[in-house]
């Protein structure tokens, strides 16, 4: 479902998580096409946009890059700059990361962070390190990171300086999500998924909910 | 003292530490001048490498950039490849990541951080999330990561699961520099350093020595 993930090309990507429709009938495997298209094109602007300034990227270079037809992507997403915006939004991403109730929010989190990056080699965050390199593309990147994420997990937290208790337990997703998909340490990557929730999500549950355990 | 600070151009960059000699003797400046220089020609290369292949770039690209000659960098580090090691060699920002007593290792090293980002402009780590723009480069970062940084840690820590720990309390100074220097999260930047330490800190320090405190 998020806006900005890779194809299932891992090992081990044969997913359990059929979203809406039935596993295995005759409809699935078109719509999955679609799906992978999308993502595919998506991640080709992605890719171009960590490279290069918007105004001097074609659809014609996205189009290639993603192995479609340039009106295939017309077709699914509009224009050039819907493409964009679709690229640089969060929404989608947050939408997955935050949908938990906040007790369990923390290990939700973790959770979500590793499932992606395992899965679909993909990050709901990540995108936000691309911004340091491209200067009106990372200020939208930076506000809708703001405004998307961090500002949207403040307004469920109760008690004091929930704004910055937000902020510190997203770093703790996005420093996670660098360890894995970049760095790629080796370690984190071979530990068992819920190894790494018990012993990570603890640190961001406490800047959620400091009151409940120690 | 860092491979890889920026010159301290940052308001407030006025800092306490003048690190070997007297703190206004006649040598100083110019030791100063040759160390921002340094800097500046560091800075330039990384922001270059960031960008192109290491094979598209040139000397006298780095020294525009830098605002300097290319022979003052051949003075200064010897030749390209010398100067493209340093770039992308973590061990002088360990050095000074890991200078404390494993006891209060959690604390020194969110401070460091953190110290870096507001009084230098720089991160002593987050040059990794460059990685993943370019092949060859990207694996020696990486590589240099690992041993420089990660496993230098693991050799301090006790008990089980050391690289695991080591890694996890690494994410954790990842993400917070993400949020500080990338992101530019306005709580973060807003609040306080010790208040920061304060919060941020436990969770690092937990993964280094579980045994103590909860």
């Amino acid at each position: 479902m998020s806006a900005v993930s890779t194809p299932p090309t891992a090992p081990g990507s044969t997913g359990p998580t059929p979203s809406a429709s039935s596993a295995s009938s005759g409809s699935t495997p078109v719509r999955r096409d679609a799906e992978a298209t999308k993502a595919a094109i998506l991640k080709a602007a992605r890719h171009l946009l960590a490279r290069h300034a918007h105004a001097d990227i074609t659809l014609k270079a996205v189009a290639e890059r993603a192995g479609v037809s340039a009106p295939l992507i017309l077709k699914y997403f509009g224009n050039k700059d819907t493409l964009f915006a679709r690229v640089m939004s969060f929404e989608a991403d947050a939408d997955a990361l935050l949908d938990a109730p906040l007790d369990g929010l923390g290990r939700h989190m973790v959770r979500h962070v590793l499932v992606s990056q395992t899965r679909q080699g993909a990050d709901p965050l990540l995108r936000i390190v691309f911004a340091p390199l491209h200067g009106e593309q990372g200020d939208i990147l930076r506000a809708n990171f703001r405004t998307q994420v961090t500002a949207r997990l403040t307004a469920r937290l109760d008690g004091p300086d929930a704004g910055l208790r937000a902020e510190l337990a997203v770093a703790g997703l996005l420093g996670l999500g660098v360890m894995f998909g970049i760095a790629r340490s080796t370690h984190v990557r071979a530990a068992a998924l819920e190894d790494i929730v018990d012993r990570y999500a603890p640190a961001v549950q406490a800047h959620l909910t400091p009151g409940d355990a120690g």
